[in-house]
């Protein structure tokens, strides 16, 4: 089959590769209604980490299970499923207290910009959909897989309130998927912070109140300014750079929380700040499996359409020119059909 | 009146000052039943921070009104009160939700270790009892002000649940009333690191179930062990070195809370290091003033004694004296006849 291989920075190509097969007892090999990139993606292409060998690229994944290895109970071949980026056990301690990101056996998702793909303990991962989603809805469904989850993880461990202050930092697809989160959780009030005439359109459809351009001190100021002088109740860090999550720490009052899902890259946090700002934190890879039942019932009532997030569609062939969109900022987030 | 005074490192004199006089309409002036030693007064006393002008000490207070201000609402001369160490108007929009330490007009007390002392914004700071206390509940009381006040914010921060499995980092007063706080929220399992069998015996007695005598990686590895490799739901980090908020860190499972209420010193957090140990931290001076009704109710109802912290006592005269005790861990905390 076609596979997204990553061969060094700047440097990813769709190829022939040998499919998937079981290698566990408890794994299952599904074939994908649809697949994405997805901006964690551009890390290792724009060489942030070292490059050893060829890496199989793709996390995000729905679709209809072709096989499954002897231990798995839960889900059966033809079942259409949906999973997170962080493969889990959902037995262990962690998992139990919905911090499947962090579960005993966790693994990464990888090779999923490809038709099939094998998903490791798929009993504790995949949550099987009572039948077939109609077609438009795939889009909606593939980005409950990680981008939606991740947004809605970065708005929960921000302790988002009805009638609450929002701000969000970071317009890209997390951040707009953060957005759709703080609607849904009831926000009074979201604040979006982007410079971006496209992006800051895409916020308020999701459900933005407030647009600010400003950044930095300045964008600070506007938030402070537009909450009274008081700070917002809930910050989202959806970025990872030491710049975003001083914008978010800065822009929250005391007691408030920021939810960070950007990955940090070079951040350092001074201890003495955090305890006189008074602002409280709570991050990681987010336990999108915690999530995944009601996020899909979300999808398929249709109350939303975290879908709207891709701007791009691309068939797989052609995943080198998603990826290179994404990176010049001309696409929010590529599709890739299958 | 002779009052305690702070001349430079290790100098502390109990000497002749002028009393305490109403400066602004909303001061009061109360006489203070007792005051004490607070482990933060050995921050200046060790040389922490730059003394350039004698100090006043001592921010924990209980006692009777002896005068108020004319714009003096809420309470009025004869009235037995309790404050924070943290002076607030509780009207801004940091201390409606709670974080009265984070008042827009926020100042901090001083001059509490005499028997007169200037309290500022006494309608927002002061909680009037309905009558006087029993004269053995007045170290229970004052204990109210901060020592317990702070404990209790660490679990609260730290988010304590019924049953949860707690670890506390600090052995110090503010450790001790911690334990207490975390008893009284229903901790199902309480931890206390601790070295000394004197403050050991305390642990348990406010209501420790487990003592972890080890440090470092082998204190953490112990709380692993407690928790059946899991690690503690809350964690109090109740000093503020770089060691004990690392173990505070470490001893924590991913989605934990660590309720942080030492002041930090040269303590540095890695963005990264957060993101994968998946560990919320909420911290910084406690807004006691949210807490007072309730614990002066759980102090006059006998239903806790954090009083039995103090271990020393001694008249005001001999207020050198108690410092020294403390600064060499002869005392946990010192109480102050008046």
């Amino acid at each position: 089959m076609k596979a997204t291989i990553l061969h060094g920075s700047g440097d990813v190509r769709c190829e022939e590769v040998a499919e998937p097969r079981i290698l566990k007892p408890t794994d299952a090999i599904i074939r994908l209604a649809a697949s994405c990139i997805c901006g964690s993606d551009l890390w290792p292409y724009r060489g942030a980490n070292q490059i050893t060998e060829p890496m199989a690229m793709g996390h995000e994944y729905c679709g209809i299970v072709e096989e499954v290895g002897s231990a798995v109970t839960s889900v059966r071949p033809g079942q259409f499923v949906v999973g997170s980026f962080c493969l889990s056990d959902n037995t262990c301690s962690h998992c139990r207290v919905g911090f499947q990101s962090s579960c005993v056996q966790r693994e990464f998702m990888t090779g999923a910009q490809a038709p099939l793909a094998r998903v490791a303990l798929a009993d504790g991962t995949l949550v099987a959909l009572a039948e077939k989603p109609a077609d438009d809805l795939i889009p909606d469904i593939l980005a409950v897989s990680d981008v939606l989850g991740t947004g809605w993880y970065a708005a929960d461990a921000a302790r988002v309130q009805p009638g609450s202050t929002v701000a969000v930092v970071g317009d890209g697809a997390v951040g707009l998927m953060g957005v759709l989160a703080a609607r849904q959780m009831g926000a009074g009030r979201i604040i979006a912070m982007s410079r971006h005439k496209q992006r800051q359109d895409q916020a308020l459809e999701f459900g933005a109140t407030d647009i600010v351009s400003e950044r930095g001190d300045d964008g600070i100021a506007r938030i402070k300014e537009l909450t009274g002088g008081i700070g917002a109740d809930s910050v989202l860090e959806c970025v990872g750079t030491e710049q975003s999550m001083s914008q978010a720490l800065k822009s929250a009052r005391p007691g408030a929380m920021v939810g960070f899902v950007g990955v940090p890259h070079g951040v350092q946090l001074d201890g003495q700040f955090l305890f006189f700002t008074q602002v409280g934190m709570l991050g990681g890879p987010a336990p999108v499996r915690r999530f995944l039942p009601h996020l899909i019932e979300l999808v398929l009532q249709r109350k939303i359409r975290p879908g709207k997030v891709f701007d791009l569609e691309l068939p797989l062939s052609d995943v080198a020119e998603g990826y290179k969109a994404m990176d010049e900022r001309r696409a929010i987030k590529t599709l890739l059909r299958l």
